[in-house]
């Protein structure tokens, strides 16, 4: 393995501690747990406090996203394993300003699991805490069974308007549906080039063959709705396009936020390759870029592919998508 | 080659139109030259035009440091190749708000040539052009050559001090001397753990073997210094760390700058990791860490590895390090 690491076993461990060092202007460890990572002016008194969690390795999801007028606070898990409830629980401890906390999270089974057990827990201590699962993963089930989708880049728009919204002042339930809304109006696509490697594991635990792309995989390695022969970026960006913008339905004339990460390999200038075929496609339906992002904002290690999310816009999204904030992913 | 790309030929022309199209609130296309990207909102009237160039490959540099309070133009290159002087050219006059220009590049053959060409050829309609040859990379030419040594992402620290310097309204000959003095206190060390491969070779231009990394390894896949047995993340941070700061000769006290980059496949837990390190190692040296950046910021297309840049600060460079910049690599 060709990386920078010590003890494979402790990489999220280094990860945090050269993390905390880097944004320390930013954020903190919890005193509490050391895979909590909060926002340095965490809690705000009277407001409500946004959290998520999820496994390590999708950096800089999850804790670069963490800051002002972002996430008040972030459960880290081990590298793409949940993280425990007694994180999530400690994350909204941080978080707690007196007026409830949002979870935000994706659609993982150990992350169902542990939140629920956290929410259990902070209730006994009168920590009111409701969620937004995100599914935004188009090809990971039907539009008919959309609540079983897994959540992937779209969660950074659920995030950032949730967010922006507490930091408004909004209510517990009114944070709630606006991260609901959000994550509702996501669409994301993945396509996989090249595999990655847990580091304890030492080689990867999937395949991609050399001349073929899996379309429609998982921010873990999770198994697309088909390989197919790698072909040229127009045509890949177009499917990737298409997909995202048949179960998304929108009427032209709507106003649209857009993702092009990369999953952690490929380089930036690929990443804008894509872009100008993905641009094209979204204008040709008739829809407008409001704003776009376009980086390693959701990776998974080092796989070798990129995602592309799509968020229909209304203008309280609009509103809060323009709210500045301050976060190690977004600097 | 697992990669999104459609002719191999057309690699930078696709990424500049994907890129002016992700970025067109901050940056537009030159309507003289596919090969030049401006700000917005350049030329402004009476202020020193600050540009740059340099061959592609590379992003976010060079294109992504264009913007307010940025660059003013950047000539762009193919893959791994000078700009033509005719782009420089045009890049400056992009820039020129009737002050000159300042070019502010690395210390490249190719570019060497062409930015002299371009001076002559700018002379001719009345803009003035000086220069500043950024050359931080340490192990590229021993310290009693430093005029020899090739320059790296240290130039973000040139760009950025000496387009604040330029937005503050300085003269010509103040923002080169900002720019020289930002990169006279620059030193950065490359370290390669996997080679990058040209789309139109279609092979990696070099090798190296799995379990080695290359120490001192230039943004091309010039050769280091030396071959090793790849070691723990700490050991090489260590090195990096001691390489860098021992060319410095800093006095314990001083406050620094530094960025810590992947060169593209490289995930960014790594550089986290090897951070973690490194902030050990600048501290225990009696020295501060003023700013820190940690990402893709300077990249070698999907090379694997990491580059560590050290820069000294004095309360001038703080200054122009804390003014605020909207360019696409970061925002």
């Amino acid at each position: 393995m060709q990386r920078f690491i010590n003890n494979p076993d402790e990489v999220v461990e280094d990860t945090v501690k050269g993390f905390v060092k880097a944004h320390a202007d930013i954020v903190r460890l919890s005193a509490q747990n050391p895979r909590v990572i909060a926002a340095r002016h965490t809690p705000v008194n009277g407001k409500v406090g946004v959290i998520t969690g999820g496994g390590s390795g999708h950096e800089p999801a999850f804790i670069g996203y963490t800051g002002r007028n972002m996430l008040d606070a972030v459960a880290v898990g081990e590298l793409f394993s949940s993280p425990t409830a007694k994180s999530f629980l400690d994350a909204a401890r941080e978080a707690n300003g007196g007026k409830g906390v949002v979870c935000l999270y994706g659609n993982y089974a150990g992350d169902n699991m542990n939140v629920k057990m956290a929410i259990k827990l902070a209730a006994k201590e009168g920590i009111e805490i409701t969620t937004v699962v995100a599914n935004d993963d188009v090809c990971s089930a039907g539009p008919e069974e959309r609540e079983k989708r897994r959540g992937v880049a779209g969660e950074i728009f659920m995030w950032k308007c949730g967010a922006a919204k507490a930091a408004e002042g909004a209510s517990l339930e009114e944070v709630r549906a606006t991260a609901q809304k959000a994550i509702d109006n996501c669409r994301s696509i993945g396509v996989g080039l090249g595999p990655c490697t847990l580091p304890s594991v030492g080689h990867p635990n999937f395949t991609i063959e050399p001349g073929t792309m899996e379309v429609g995989i998982g921010h873990h390695g999770e198994p697309g709705v088909r390989v197919e022969p790698l072909r040229s970026a127009r045509d890949v960006a177009e499917e990737m396009a298409k997909i995202v913008l048949d179960d998304h339905q929108l009427a032209a004339g709507s106003e649209v936020a857009v993702i092009v990460s990369g999953l952690g390999a490929t380089p930036l200038n690929e990443l804008y390759i894509l872009h100008d075929t993905i641009e094209s496609e979204i204008a040709g339906r008739g829809l407008t870029i409001y704003r776009v992002y376009i980086g390693n904002y959701f990776t998974s290690l080092e796989m070798v592919g990129a995602t592309l999310t799509v968020m229909a816009l209304d203008d309280e999204l609009k509103r809060l998508l323009d709210v500045d904030v301050q976060c190690p992913a977004m600097l």
